[in-house]
Protein backbone atom coordinates (compact mmCIF):
# COMPACT_ATOMS: atom_id res chain seq x y z
CA UNK A 1 0.00 0.00 0.00
CA UNK A 2 1.09 3.33 -1.07
CA UNK A 3 1.51 5.83 2.38
CA UNK A 4 0.83 9.75 1.46
CA UNK A 5 1.73 11.73 4.34
CA UNK A 6 -1.14 14.60 4.82
CA UNK A 7 1.72 16.98 7.31
CA UNK A 8 2.16 19.48 4.85
CA UNK A 9 -1.43 21.12 5.15
CA UNK A 10 -2.19 24.61 5.23
CA UNK A 11 -5.21 24.04 7.24
CA UNK A 12 -2.57 22.93 10.32
CA UNK A 13 -1.26 25.90 12.28
CA UNK A 14 2.29 25.18 12.48
CA UNK A 15 2.48 24.91 8.44
CA UNK A 16 -0.17 28.13 7.82
CA UNK A 17 2.60 29.81 10.09
CA UNK A 18 5.78 28.43 8.11
CA UNK A 19 3.92 29.28 4.29
CA UNK A 20 3.06 33.13 6.06
CA UNK A 21 6.70 32.97 6.66
CA UNK A 22 8.23 31.39 3.86
CA UNK A 23 10.00 29.34 6.29
CA UNK A 24 11.70 26.57 3.95
CA UNK A 25 13.26 24.79 6.64
CA UNK A 26 10.34 24.42 8.73
CA UNK A 27 8.13 22.82 5.57
CA UNK A 28 11.06 20.84 4.77
CA UNK A 29 11.92 19.83 7.78
CA UNK A 30 8.11 18.08 7.81
CA UNK A 31 9.40 16.49 4.32
CA UNK A 32 12.28 15.03 5.23
CA UNK A 33 10.69 13.28 8.66
CA UNK A 34 7.67 11.75 6.60
CA UNK A 35 10.01 10.65 3.51
CA UNK A 36 12.11 8.99 6.16
CA UNK A 37 8.95 7.44 7.89
CA UNK A 38 8.19 5.53 4.40
CA UNK A 39 6.13 8.00 2.86
CA UNK A 40 5.89 6.78 -1.11
CA UNK A 41 4.23 10.31 -1.63
CA UNK A 42 3.76 13.54 0.03
CA UNK A 43 0.72 15.46 -0.11
CA UNK A 44 0.94 18.96 -0.21
CA UNK A 45 -1.94 21.39 0.61
CA UNK A 46 -1.39 25.42 0.90
CA UNK A 47 -5.02 25.92 2.27
CA UNK A 48 -4.77 29.85 1.41
CA UNK A 49 -7.32 31.68 -0.27
CA UNK A 50 -7.71 31.14 -4.04
CA UNK A 51 -6.22 33.83 -5.35
CA UNK A 52 -2.68 33.29 -3.34
CA UNK A 53 -3.12 29.82 -3.29
CA UNK A 54 -0.79 29.47 -6.57
CA UNK A 55 1.98 31.72 -5.47
CA UNK A 56 1.94 29.34 -2.00
CA UNK A 57 1.56 25.93 -3.95
CA UNK A 58 4.29 26.50 -6.10
CA UNK A 59 6.19 28.00 -3.08
CA UNK A 60 5.55 24.73 -1.75
CA UNK A 61 6.31 22.34 -4.43
CA UNK A 62 9.70 24.21 -5.05
CA UNK A 63 11.14 23.96 -1.08
CA UNK A 64 9.83 20.11 -0.97
CA UNK A 65 11.33 18.74 -3.83
CA UNK A 66 14.54 20.12 -2.99
CA UNK A 67 14.59 18.16 0.08
CA UNK A 68 12.88 15.40 -0.57
CA UNK A 69 12.98 12.63 -3.95
CA UNK A 70 9.62 11.23 -3.54
CA UNK A 71 6.98 12.63 -5.76
CA UNK A 72 3.98 15.04 -4.75
CA UNK A 73 0.57 14.87 -4.53
CA UNK A 74 -0.77 18.44 -5.37
CA UNK A 75 -4.33 18.83 -2.93
CA UNK A 76 -6.06 21.24 -4.54
CA UNK A 77 -9.63 22.07 -5.78
CA UNK A 78 -8.01 25.36 -7.75
CA UNK A 79 -7.77 24.81 -11.08
CA UNK A 80 -4.94 27.91 -11.31
CA UNK A 81 -2.91 26.47 -8.37
CA UNK A 82 -2.63 23.40 -9.71
CA UNK A 83 -1.90 24.77 -13.62
CA UNK A 84 1.00 26.46 -11.56
CA UNK A 85 2.34 23.57 -9.34
CA UNK A 86 2.12 21.41 -12.25
CA UNK A 87 4.50 23.48 -14.14
CA UNK A 88 6.97 23.59 -11.44
CA UNK A 89 7.39 20.08 -10.37
CA UNK A 90 10.01 17.99 -11.63
CA UNK A 91 8.60 14.00 -10.80
CA UNK A 92 4.56 13.17 -12.31
CA UNK A 93 3.01 14.11 -9.79
CA UNK A 94 -0.88 12.82 -8.50
CA UNK A 95 -3.61 15.81 -8.17
CA UNK A 96 -5.85 15.51 -5.30
CA UNK A 97 -8.51 15.71 -6.31
CA UNK A 98 -11.31 15.06 -9.29
CA UNK A 99 -15.01 14.73 -7.98
CA UNK A 100 -18.21 14.65 -9.72
CA UNK A 101 -18.75 17.70 -9.45
CA UNK A 102 -19.15 18.97 -13.15
CA UNK A 103 -17.11 21.96 -13.17
CA UNK A 104 -13.90 20.17 -11.57
CA UNK A 105 -14.31 17.60 -14.13
CA UNK A 106 -13.92 20.13 -16.77
CA UNK A 107 -11.39 22.08 -15.73
CA UNK A 108 -9.13 19.52 -13.65
CA UNK A 109 -9.22 16.34 -16.32
CA UNK A 110 -7.38 17.79 -19.24
CA UNK A 111 -4.69 18.79 -16.81
CA UNK A 112 -4.68 15.07 -15.97
CA UNK A 113 -4.50 14.08 -18.96
CA UNK A 114 -1.75 16.50 -20.23
CA UNK A 115 0.79 15.68 -17.64
CA UNK A 116 0.02 11.87 -17.52
CA UNK A 117 -0.44 12.24 -13.67
CA UNK A 118 -2.46 9.65 -11.25
CA UNK A 119 -5.21 11.20 -10.11
CA UNK A 120 -7.58 11.10 -6.70
CA UNK A 121 -11.46 10.93 -7.55
CA UNK A 122 -13.49 11.99 -4.20
CA UNK A 123 -17.49 9.88 -4.73
CA UNK A 124 -18.72 13.24 -4.32
CA UNK A 125 -21.05 15.35 -6.65
CA UNK A 126 -23.03 18.97 -6.65
CA UNK A 127 -25.47 17.72 -4.44
CA UNK A 128 -22.41 16.46 -2.14
CA UNK A 129 -21.63 13.24 -0.47
CA UNK A 130 -24.07 10.45 -1.32
CA UNK A 131 -25.45 8.86 1.75
CA UNK A 132 -25.39 5.15 0.71
CA UNK A 133 -23.02 2.79 -1.08
CA UNK A 134 -25.32 2.48 -3.88
CA UNK A 135 -25.59 6.03 -4.80
CA UNK A 136 -21.97 6.75 -4.20
CA UNK A 137 -21.06 3.63 -6.65
CA UNK A 138 -23.01 6.40 -8.78
CA UNK A 139 -20.61 8.73 -8.53
CA UNK A 140 -18.03 6.56 -9.33
CA UNK A 141 -19.48 5.44 -12.37
CA UNK A 142 -19.69 9.06 -13.80
CA UNK A 143 -16.53 9.90 -13.04
CA UNK A 144 -15.14 6.69 -14.03
CA UNK A 145 -16.92 6.93 -17.66
CA UNK A 146 -15.20 10.61 -17.72
CA UNK A 147 -11.96 9.45 -17.10
CA UNK A 148 -11.93 7.25 -19.33
CA UNK A 149 -13.28 9.54 -22.18
CA UNK A 150 -9.91 12.13 -21.48
CA UNK A 151 -7.61 8.90 -22.36
CA UNK A 152 -6.97 8.26 -18.14
CA UNK A 153 -6.09 4.40 -17.33
CA UNK A 154 -7.80 3.05 -14.98
CA UNK A 155 -4.84 2.52 -13.21
CA UNK A 156 -4.04 5.88 -13.02
CA UNK A 157 -7.27 6.87 -10.83
CA UNK A 158 -7.87 6.72 -7.06
CA UNK A 159 -11.23 6.21 -6.08
CA UNK A 160 -11.49 7.84 -2.66
CA UNK A 161 -14.79 6.69 -1.03
CA UNK A 162 -14.91 9.93 1.49
CA UNK A 163 -14.90 9.53 5.16
CA UNK A 164 -17.53 11.02 7.23
CA UNK A 165 -16.59 11.23 11.28
CA UNK A 166 -18.41 8.37 12.97
CA UNK A 167 -19.61 11.51 15.14
CA UNK A 168 -21.87 12.62 12.72
CA UNK A 169 -22.77 9.20 10.82
CA UNK A 170 -22.56 6.37 12.95
CA UNK A 171 -22.82 3.85 9.60
CA UNK A 172 -19.55 6.14 7.57
CA UNK A 173 -17.24 3.31 8.35
CA UNK A 174 -19.65 0.48 7.01
CA UNK A 175 -20.87 2.57 3.95
CA UNK A 176 -16.92 2.79 2.97
CA UNK A 177 -16.27 -0.88 3.28
CA UNK A 178 -19.22 -1.37 1.15
CA UNK A 179 -18.27 1.07 -1.64
CA UNK A 180 -14.97 -0.05 -1.67
CA UNK A 181 -16.32 -3.59 -1.97
CA UNK A 182 -18.58 -2.99 -4.97
CA UNK A 183 -15.65 -0.27 -6.46
CA UNK A 184 -13.12 -3.77 -6.04
CA UNK A 185 -15.98 -5.28 -8.47
CA UNK A 186 -16.75 -3.33 -10.53
CA UNK A 187 -13.75 -1.53 -11.20
CA UNK A 188 -11.08 -4.22 -11.09
CA UNK A 189 -8.08 -2.04 -12.29
CA UNK A 190 -9.17 1.05 -10.38
CA UNK A 191 -6.97 1.76 -7.19
CA UNK A 192 -9.07 2.64 -3.64
CA UNK A 193 -7.72 5.30 -1.39
CA UNK A 194 -9.06 7.00 1.40
CA UNK A 195 -8.17 9.97 4.04
CA UNK A 196 -7.57 8.27 7.06
CA UNK A 197 -7.78 10.76 10.14
CA UNK A 198 -11.79 12.17 9.19
CA UNK A 199 -13.31 9.26 10.24
CA UNK A 200 -11.90 10.00 13.93
CA UNK A 201 -12.72 13.48 14.11
CA UNK A 202 -14.48 14.27 17.75
CA UNK A 203 -13.47 11.03 19.07
CA UNK A 204 -11.02 10.88 22.00
CA UNK A 205 -7.48 8.46 21.43
CA UNK A 206 -8.24 9.39 17.85
CA UNK A 207 -5.68 6.77 16.28
CA UNK A 208 -7.24 3.46 17.72
CA UNK A 209 -10.49 4.47 15.34
CA UNK A 210 -7.72 5.21 12.66
CA UNK A 211 -6.31 2.35 12.95
CA UNK A 212 -9.27 -0.10 12.77
CA UNK A 213 -10.05 1.89 9.84
CA UNK A 214 -6.97 0.84 8.27
CA UNK A 215 -6.77 -2.87 8.89
CA UNK A 216 -10.40 -2.94 7.73
CA UNK A 217 -9.52 -1.13 4.43
CA UNK A 218 -7.01 -2.82 3.75
CA UNK A 219 -8.45 -6.41 3.73
CA UNK A 220 -10.91 -4.70 0.89
CA UNK A 221 -8.27 -3.86 -0.93
CA UNK A 222 -7.10 -0.48 0.40
CA UNK A 223 -3.92 0.25 -2.37
CA UNK A 224 -3.23 3.94 -0.78
CA UNK A 225 -3.53 6.08 2.03
CA UNK A 226 -3.51 9.96 3.34
CA UNK A 227 -2.16 9.04 6.48
CA UNK A 228 -0.04 10.76 9.19
CA UNK A 229 3.19 8.62 8.58
CA UNK A 230 4.93 9.89 12.06
CA UNK A 231 2.17 8.00 13.72
CA UNK A 232 4.58 5.14 14.62
CA UNK A 233 1.45 2.90 15.93
CA UNK A 234 -0.38 3.29 12.68
CA UNK A 235 2.92 2.20 10.74
CA UNK A 236 3.02 -1.26 13.14
CA UNK A 237 -0.72 -1.43 12.17
CA UNK A 238 -0.08 -1.59 8.80
CA UNK A 239 2.87 -3.98 9.16
CA UNK A 240 0.78 -6.67 11.36
CA UNK A 241 -2.19 -6.34 8.79
CA UNK A 242 -0.41 -7.82 5.57
CA UNK A 243 1.67 -10.26 8.02
CA UNK A 244 -2.02 -11.14 9.43
CA UNK A 245 -3.03 -11.50 5.29
CA UNK A 246 -0.02 -13.25 4.14
CA UNK A 247 1.11 -10.31 2.31
CA UNK A 248 4.38 -10.36 4.26
CA UNK A 249 4.96 -13.80 4.55
CA UNK A 250 5.96 -15.52 7.31
CA UNK A 251 5.65 -11.71 9.20
CA UNK A 252 9.62 -11.27 7.81
CA UNK A 253 9.13 -7.53 7.22
CA UNK A 254 7.33 -7.22 10.50
CA UNK A 255 9.36 -8.96 12.43
CA UNK A 256 12.47 -6.71 10.84
CA UNK A 257 10.78 -3.47 11.60
CA UNK A 258 9.76 -4.04 14.74
CA UNK A 259 12.87 -5.15 16.38
CA UNK A 260 15.22 -2.67 14.50
CA UNK A 261 12.39 -0.01 16.83
CA UNK B 1 -19.52 -9.84 21.30
CA UNK B 2 -18.55 -12.15 24.48
CA UNK B 3 -15.16 -11.99 26.20
CA UNK B 4 -13.79 -15.41 27.49
CA UNK B 5 -11.40 -14.44 29.75
CA UNK B 6 -8.19 -16.68 29.32
CA UNK B 7 -5.96 -16.37 32.23
CA UNK B 8 -6.67 -19.52 34.52
CA UNK B 9 -5.00 -21.80 32.40
CA UNK B 10 -2.48 -24.57 33.89
CA UNK B 11 0.19 -24.10 30.67
CA UNK B 12 0.63 -20.49 32.30
CA UNK B 13 3.47 -20.78 35.70
CA UNK B 14 1.86 -18.86 37.76
CA UNK B 15 -1.49 -20.58 37.40
CA UNK B 16 0.73 -24.01 37.44
CA UNK B 17 1.95 -22.91 41.36
CA UNK B 18 -1.66 -21.73 42.19
CA UNK B 19 -3.20 -25.33 41.71
CA UNK B 20 -0.52 -27.34 42.76
CA UNK B 21 -0.50 -25.53 46.19
CA UNK B 22 -4.04 -25.31 46.21
CA UNK B 23 -3.89 -21.10 46.48
CA UNK B 24 -7.58 -20.32 46.49
CA UNK B 25 -6.84 -16.98 46.90
CA UNK B 26 -4.42 -16.44 43.94
CA UNK B 27 -6.62 -18.44 41.69
CA UNK B 28 -9.79 -15.78 42.47
CA UNK B 29 -7.44 -13.14 42.34
CA UNK B 30 -7.07 -14.00 38.44
CA UNK B 31 -11.13 -14.18 38.52
CA UNK B 32 -11.75 -11.45 39.58
CA UNK B 33 -9.22 -9.19 37.75
CA UNK B 34 -10.64 -10.28 34.63
CA UNK B 35 -14.72 -10.29 35.52
CA UNK B 36 -13.17 -6.46 36.35
CA UNK B 37 -12.19 -5.46 33.36
CA UNK B 38 -15.19 -6.76 31.71
CA UNK B 39 -15.34 -10.99 30.78
CA UNK B 40 -18.88 -12.05 30.29
CA UNK B 41 -17.39 -15.81 30.94
CA UNK B 42 -14.07 -17.46 32.34
CA UNK B 43 -11.93 -20.09 30.62
CA UNK B 44 -10.80 -22.55 33.33
CA UNK B 45 -8.23 -24.82 32.47
CA UNK B 46 -6.44 -27.43 34.76
CA UNK B 47 -3.41 -28.37 32.28
CA UNK B 48 -2.86 -31.17 34.75
CA UNK B 49 -2.52 -34.86 33.82
CA UNK B 50 -5.50 -36.94 32.87
CA UNK B 51 -5.65 -38.92 35.95
CA UNK B 52 -4.66 -35.46 38.15
CA UNK B 53 -7.02 -33.55 36.25
CA UNK B 54 -10.53 -34.19 37.64
CA UNK B 55 -10.04 -33.01 41.15
CA UNK B 56 -7.80 -30.13 39.93
CA UNK B 57 -10.87 -28.67 37.37
CA UNK B 58 -13.28 -29.30 40.29
CA UNK B 59 -11.44 -27.26 42.70
CA UNK B 60 -10.85 -24.53 40.19
CA UNK B 61 -14.25 -24.08 39.30
CA UNK B 62 -15.72 -24.24 43.10
CA UNK B 63 -13.06 -21.67 44.14
CA UNK B 64 -13.76 -19.49 40.86
CA UNK B 65 -17.35 -19.41 41.17
CA UNK B 66 -17.12 -17.95 44.75
CA UNK B 67 -15.27 -15.08 43.59
CA UNK B 68 -17.44 -14.04 40.59
CA UNK B 69 -20.46 -14.43 39.46
CA UNK B 70 -20.05 -15.02 35.63
CA UNK B 71 -20.29 -17.72 33.91
CA UNK B 72 -17.32 -20.61 33.45
CA UNK B 73 -15.99 -22.02 30.27
CA UNK B 74 -14.59 -25.44 31.00
CA UNK B 75 -11.79 -26.03 29.22
CA UNK B 76 -10.71 -29.61 28.78
CA UNK B 77 -10.64 -32.59 26.35
CA UNK B 78 -10.92 -35.01 29.46
CA UNK B 79 -14.50 -36.57 29.89
CA UNK B 80 -13.89 -37.73 33.33
CA UNK B 81 -12.45 -34.00 33.96
CA UNK B 82 -15.66 -32.42 31.79
CA UNK B 83 -18.05 -34.67 33.99
CA UNK B 84 -17.17 -33.67 37.57
CA UNK B 85 -16.75 -30.60 36.80
CA UNK B 86 -20.18 -30.24 35.09
CA UNK B 87 -21.18 -31.44 38.49
CA UNK B 88 -19.45 -28.66 40.06
CA UNK B 89 -20.65 -25.52 38.25
CA UNK B 90 -23.69 -23.76 40.02
CA UNK B 91 -24.36 -21.64 36.61
CA UNK B 92 -24.59 -23.74 33.61
CA UNK B 93 -21.47 -23.64 31.72
CA UNK B 94 -19.42 -23.53 28.10
CA UNK B 95 -17.70 -26.44 27.56
CA UNK B 96 -14.71 -25.92 25.55
CA UNK B 97 -14.44 -28.39 23.34
CA UNK B 98 -15.67 -30.73 21.13
CA UNK B 99 -14.13 -31.20 17.40
CA UNK B 100 -14.27 -33.47 14.22
CA UNK B 101 -12.71 -36.24 16.11
CA UNK B 102 -15.03 -38.74 16.59
CA UNK B 103 -14.32 -39.97 20.28
CA UNK B 104 -14.53 -36.23 21.59
CA UNK B 105 -18.03 -36.28 20.32
CA UNK B 106 -18.89 -39.56 21.43
CA UNK B 107 -18.07 -38.42 24.90
CA UNK B 108 -18.50 -34.90 25.10
CA UNK B 109 -21.73 -34.10 23.07
CA UNK B 110 -23.95 -36.53 25.70
CA UNK B 111 -22.61 -33.90 28.26
CA UNK B 112 -23.63 -31.10 26.44
CA UNK B 113 -26.51 -32.13 25.85
CA UNK B 114 -27.82 -33.03 29.14
CA UNK B 115 -26.57 -30.13 31.09
CA UNK B 116 -27.69 -27.72 28.35
CA UNK B 117 -24.38 -26.08 27.90
CA UNK B 118 -23.11 -24.06 24.95
CA UNK B 119 -20.07 -25.88 22.87
CA UNK B 120 -17.29 -24.74 21.47
CA UNK B 121 -16.26 -26.79 18.26
CA UNK B 122 -12.88 -26.60 16.66
CA UNK B 123 -12.21 -27.18 13.48
CA UNK B 124 -10.18 -30.21 13.34
CA UNK B 125 -10.32 -34.24 12.72
CA UNK B 126 -8.56 -37.39 13.11
CA UNK B 127 -6.07 -36.28 10.28
CA UNK B 128 -5.21 -32.99 12.28
CA UNK B 129 -6.33 -29.19 11.20
CA UNK B 130 -7.38 -28.67 7.96
CA UNK B 131 -5.31 -26.87 5.76
CA UNK B 132 -8.01 -24.57 3.68
CA UNK B 133 -11.24 -23.01 4.10
CA UNK B 134 -12.86 -25.33 2.13
CA UNK B 135 -11.75 -28.85 4.04
CA UNK B 136 -12.17 -26.84 7.55
CA UNK B 137 -16.03 -26.29 6.66
CA UNK B 138 -16.52 -29.95 5.79
CA UNK B 139 -15.08 -30.32 9.44
CA UNK B 140 -17.95 -27.63 10.35
CA UNK B 141 -20.66 -29.62 8.51
CA UNK B 142 -19.51 -32.69 9.94
CA UNK B 143 -19.48 -31.31 13.56
CA UNK B 144 -22.94 -29.60 13.18
CA UNK B 145 -24.36 -32.79 11.39
CA UNK B 146 -23.70 -34.52 15.09
CA UNK B 147 -24.84 -31.46 17.60
CA UNK B 148 -28.11 -31.36 15.68
CA UNK B 149 -28.70 -35.22 15.98
CA UNK B 150 -27.58 -34.57 19.94
CA UNK B 151 -30.28 -32.01 19.81
CA UNK B 152 -28.19 -28.82 20.77
CA UNK B 153 -29.88 -26.12 18.61
CA UNK B 154 -27.56 -24.06 16.27
CA UNK B 155 -27.03 -21.07 18.31
CA UNK B 156 -25.81 -23.40 21.43
CA UNK B 157 -22.70 -23.75 19.25
CA UNK B 158 -19.47 -21.58 19.11
CA UNK B 159 -17.16 -23.07 15.83
CA UNK B 160 -13.90 -22.28 16.61
CA UNK B 161 -11.89 -21.88 13.29
CA UNK B 162 -8.46 -22.50 14.87
CA UNK B 163 -6.14 -20.14 14.22
CA UNK B 164 -2.10 -21.12 13.57
CA UNK B 165 0.58 -19.29 14.33
CA UNK B 166 1.58 -16.87 11.29
CA UNK B 167 5.10 -17.69 11.77
CA UNK B 168 4.27 -21.44 10.96
CA UNK B 169 1.25 -21.06 8.20
CA UNK B 170 1.74 -17.61 6.23
CA UNK B 171 -1.91 -17.51 5.09
CA UNK B 172 -3.41 -18.16 8.55
CA UNK B 173 -5.21 -15.10 8.92
CA UNK B 174 -6.59 -15.45 5.62
CA UNK B 175 -7.80 -18.90 5.47
CA UNK B 176 -9.78 -18.06 9.33
CA UNK B 177 -11.29 -15.00 7.59
CA UNK B 178 -12.65 -17.75 4.89
CA UNK B 179 -13.60 -20.30 6.56
CA UNK B 180 -15.43 -17.42 8.95
CA UNK B 181 -17.19 -16.39 5.97
CA UNK B 182 -18.12 -19.45 4.48
CA UNK B 183 -19.60 -20.83 8.25
CA UNK B 184 -21.58 -17.53 8.69
CA UNK B 185 -23.41 -18.34 5.68
CA UNK B 186 -24.15 -21.70 5.55
CA UNK B 187 -24.89 -21.50 9.50
CA UNK B 188 -26.56 -18.49 9.22
CA UNK B 189 -27.31 -19.53 13.87
CA UNK B 190 -24.30 -21.18 14.74
CA UNK B 191 -21.62 -18.66 16.59
CA UNK B 192 -17.70 -17.86 15.41
CA UNK B 193 -15.33 -17.95 18.18
CA UNK B 194 -11.51 -17.82 18.19
CA UNK B 195 -9.20 -17.89 20.49
CA UNK B 196 -7.36 -14.56 19.93
CA UNK B 197 -3.53 -15.54 20.96
CA UNK B 198 -2.18 -18.12 19.04
CA UNK B 199 -2.15 -16.19 15.94
CA UNK B 200 1.01 -13.83 16.90
CA UNK B 201 2.96 -17.09 18.72
CA UNK B 202 6.80 -16.36 17.85
CA UNK B 203 6.21 -12.39 16.97
CA UNK B 204 7.53 -9.60 18.80
CA UNK B 205 5.41 -7.37 19.80
CA UNK B 206 2.39 -9.63 19.53
CA UNK B 207 -0.63 -7.72 20.81
CA UNK B 208 -1.06 -5.52 17.42
CA UNK B 209 -1.16 -9.13 15.67
CA UNK B 210 -3.86 -10.13 18.01
CA UNK B 211 -5.92 -6.64 17.43
CA UNK B 212 -5.87 -6.70 13.78
CA UNK B 213 -7.34 -9.85 14.09
CA UNK B 214 -10.01 -9.37 16.50
CA UNK B 215 -10.94 -6.09 13.53
CA UNK B 216 -10.78 -8.68 10.97
CA UNK B 217 -12.78 -11.19 12.42
CA UNK B 218 -15.21 -8.83 14.26
CA UNK B 219 -16.21 -7.47 10.70
CA UNK B 220 -16.55 -11.30 9.48
CA UNK B 221 -19.33 -11.76 12.26
CA UNK B 222 -16.99 -12.68 15.53
CA UNK B 223 -19.65 -13.74 18.61
CA UNK B 224 -17.02 -14.77 20.99
CA UNK B 225 -13.41 -14.67 21.31
CA UNK B 226 -11.05 -16.31 24.01
CA UNK B 227 -8.32 -13.66 25.03
CA UNK B 228 -6.78 -11.58 27.88
CA UNK B 229 -8.92 -9.26 29.03
CA UNK B 230 -6.54 -7.33 30.94
CA UNK B 231 -4.64 -6.10 27.39
CA UNK B 232 -5.95 -3.00 27.40
CA UNK B 233 -5.24 -1.86 24.16
CA UNK B 234 -6.75 -4.92 22.95
CA UNK B 235 -10.31 -3.87 24.96
CA UNK B 236 -9.72 -0.65 23.21
CA UNK B 237 -9.37 -2.02 19.55
CA UNK B 238 -12.75 -4.06 20.23
CA UNK B 239 -14.45 -0.52 21.07
CA UNK B 240 -12.85 0.93 18.27
CA UNK B 241 -14.09 -1.61 15.65
CA UNK B 242 -17.48 -1.48 17.17
CA UNK B 243 -17.79 2.46 16.84
CA UNK B 244 -16.64 2.01 13.33
CA UNK B 245 -18.97 -0.77 12.28
CA UNK B 246 -21.77 1.45 13.50
CA UNK B 247 -22.54 -1.11 16.40
CA UNK B 248 -22.10 1.40 18.92
CA UNK B 249 -24.28 4.32 17.82
CA UNK B 250 -22.14 7.52 17.24
CA UNK B 251 -19.28 6.32 19.43
CA UNK B 252 -21.11 6.79 23.08
CA UNK B 253 -19.63 3.81 24.64
CA UNK B 254 -16.34 4.02 23.10
CA UNK B 255 -16.12 7.77 24.00
CA UNK B 256 -17.59 6.93 27.65
CA UNK B 257 -14.70 4.27 27.92
CA UNK B 258 -12.26 6.16 27.09
CA UNK B 259 -13.09 9.46 29.32
CA UNK B 260 -13.45 6.84 32.20
CA UNK B 261 -9.71 5.40 31.28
Amino acid sequence: MLIIGEKINGSRPDVAKAIAERDAKAIQAFAVKQAEAGSDWLDINAGTPPDQEPDDLVWLVEKVQTAVDIPLCLDSANPEALAAALKATVRTPMINSISGEPDRLRQILPMVSKYGCLVIALLLDNKGIPKTAVTRLDVARKIIQRTRSAGIPDASVYVDPLTLTLASESTGGKVILETMNAIRQEFPNVNLCVGLSNISYGFPHRSYINRVFLSLALYAGLDAAILDPLDRELRITLLAVEAFLGRDKFGVKYIRSLRAG
